[in-house]
């Protein structure tokens, strides 16, 4: 069976093309600045072709259509006919607490995810047109499927999803920790437990999902226990451009201060803040380290910050499982950021933890960072979303 | 010697009398609702006299004259004179990095204190007219010394002080942790390193002051590495009215969708969160605990949120610290609230920790709650920020 991924934003389409058989991807690209004047696409092929051309995009409608002549027609077909493709999988970042797992989108599904935008303004208006467009685009006939981003983390007690604040804001505005990156951590948690040749119901993990945005899971009796991403994306610690938790009465008093208002307010803590606020420099890794070892102060405080929040952040998982057998690191930094991995691991010797140096100097790949024999393990799992969510995807169409 | 520790609010004025010969208190009482009809004046000896009445207090000068009355005259009468007096200590909330230790107050001193009402605007202004008004009541012959609340914790190295918003809110309008309890802190500190018999510097150790108001400070090398009270006492896990850190998200979405002013959300955040605003019920925790017992879903819900966050505020500073020696429990909650201490220390098995729950029953009294042997010991410290004023009052005066 061959599955399309789509990860669709207000103004970007994703797509993979996966063949099921040996989970190979087929196609991959992508259509950028949707209804501007520098509308663009980009793919490649499993076999080295690839195309990046400015053209007219001026809706989702239109590319769909390019992705599915990408597809099946020009220099870069992969298939010869669009019947090949047995179901397509979309990303879904808000699932609220309705979706607790992957579903085949119906009317209704549609609808509800419609009504989450209240929690995710930005995103689940784009996946709805998404998943509208490749209907007209694809047909009706192709069985589409939503797979969200917190389903995983949707197993969560109260105790961990409820913020300490007036009751009425659960109630009546659904004020709660949702948490996010839950594919992610999911992919990751389930290869972690294969590779220690365990029931992911029989350890206590950690999985570090760290990118340009970060969030930490613990995940325990299988289920996730606690996550650091809450109400949205900007919970838990500091991130290239995001705060993470901080004193709510910094947010009032920078708001007071200088007249500020809550979506200003917003825009400063989700955009301008976090490493890029500290370093000044960037918000990428690679950057603000080339900077902090050229000597800048703010660059090398920015780092030493992120590391050590990790770092607290780890420590506050373990003790909310009273203790943890492994610790995996993915994401663009979790995966290549060594000296991050070095820091955070070394720090942590209390739990029994001995890095394995020669290991840890592997960017990219899957490896065990441990030495062996610690009582403490830790990996590094290259994270997958889009296999993720063709596998959900599959699963759920081979049932119907 | 005798010294006369003072707190003053900005409507009210408590202080103590302390013969530091055997560290005794000779007298204490409190001034309230000043410049209210309501004004009202108790207190008492160290001989079970005592007074409490309703009398026209309309600003802070006649409250210190009401002290000073009480202690040389009446029937209430501690001593003979007010020449008996060496010396005044005065709480002072807010320190900022300025003060990094307690001090002899001068004009200098006042000033600076007065600047720093921009960080504490609730509190230093009060601390500046008590200050004053006792200069004017008691004579300026009496030295008067400055016991700063975050003093402790001016230690902290600026990856724990700095939050992860662009840096110019730190360089400009000086926001960073500064802590509070710091007094606190420090006594039941020094205290606990006495009992275990070694010197503080040599010890790890995580002192949690849990009021109505808690924070967890953690000690390494001596010195104060991290704090979870922030700019403000907002910040850090859940509180009997305040909700702590949380996704900042949170505060700015509500302030949007209700159209909330800073100053509202700060009083929403501040007096109506926590485990009042969870509970539905009440702040103080023998209310909730009552409530719960009788089957209060949320009031339980409260609780656990409490004790769940406060466990993961503890097992964050064990990470930020590479481990711990001891945790000690101080405050109105931590020395008396024995379910809390249980479902802690228990659920921090990992660490080697084996509940005494004997010695957890006691309440109020300085207990060693672990077992004896433990890798990592726990304790129960009543702390003394009164006897820390005077202490440091008395040492300060005696090198001039």
């Amino acid at each position: 069976m061959k599955i399309l991924v789509i990860n669709c934003g207000s103004s970007s389409l994703k797509y993979q093309l996966f063949d099921m058989e040996g989970e190979k991807v087929l196609a991959k690209g992508i259509c950028e600045s949707i209804a501007t004047d520098m509308s663009h696409t980009k793919g490649s092929t499993f076999d080295g072709r690839s195309f990046d051309e400015y053209v007219d995009i001026p809706d989702h409608k239109v590319a769909f259509n390019i992705v599915k002549d990408a597809l099946v027609s020009g220099d870069c077909k992969v298939i010869d006919s669009l019947s090949e493709i047995g179901a397509i999988g979309h990303r879904v970042v808000q699932g609220g607490d309705v979706f607790t797992e992957s579903v085949l989108v119906d009317d209704s599904v549609l609808k509800a995810i419609d009504e989450l935008s209240v929690l995710a303004p930005l995103h689940n208006p784009a996946h709805v047109i998404g998943i509208e467009c490749c209907n007209e685009v694809f047909g009706d006939s192709v069985p589409q499927v939503a797979v969200f981003d917190n389903a995983f983390h949707s197993t969560m007690p109260e105790t961990s999803y409820m913020f300490g604040i007036p009751y009425k804001y659960y109630e009546e505005d659904h004020i709660r920790r949702y948490g996010a990156h839950g594919t992610s951590h999911r992919f990751v948690a389930y290869r972690t437990a294969e590779i220690v040749g365990k029931d992911l119901k029989d350890i206590k993990l950690i999985t570090c999902h760290l990118g340009n945005g970060c969030s930490i899971t613990a995940i325990k009796d299988g289920k996730v226990l606690d996550t650091s991403m809450g109400l949205t994306p900007l919970d838990g610690f500091i991130m290239g451009t995001r705060c993470g938790a901080i004193d709510p009465s910094v947010v009032t008093y920078i708001m007071d201060k200088h007249n500020i208002s809550p979506k200003e307010m917003d825009t400063i803590m989700n955009k301008q803040s976090g490493v890029l606020g500290i370093s000044g420099v960037h918000s990428d890794d690679r950057a603000v380290r080339a900077a902090a070892e050229e000597g800048n102060k703010r660059a090398k405080l920015a780092r030493d910050m992120q590391w050590y929040q990790i770092r607290k952040c780890i420590g506050s998982y373990v003790a909310a499982m009273d203790g943890v057998d492994v610790i995996t690191f993915t994401g663009g930094i979790g995966e290549n950021c060594t000296d991050l991995r070095e820091d955070v691991l070394k720090n942590l010797s209390y739990l029994g933890i001995e890095l394995n140096d020669e290991a840890n100097a592997v960017r990219g790949e899957e490896i065990e960072l441990t030495k062996p024999g610690c009582p403490v393990k830790a990996f590094c799992v290259p994270t997958n979303e889009e296999l993720a969510i063709a596998r959900d995807t599959k699963e759920i169409v081979e049932k119907l």
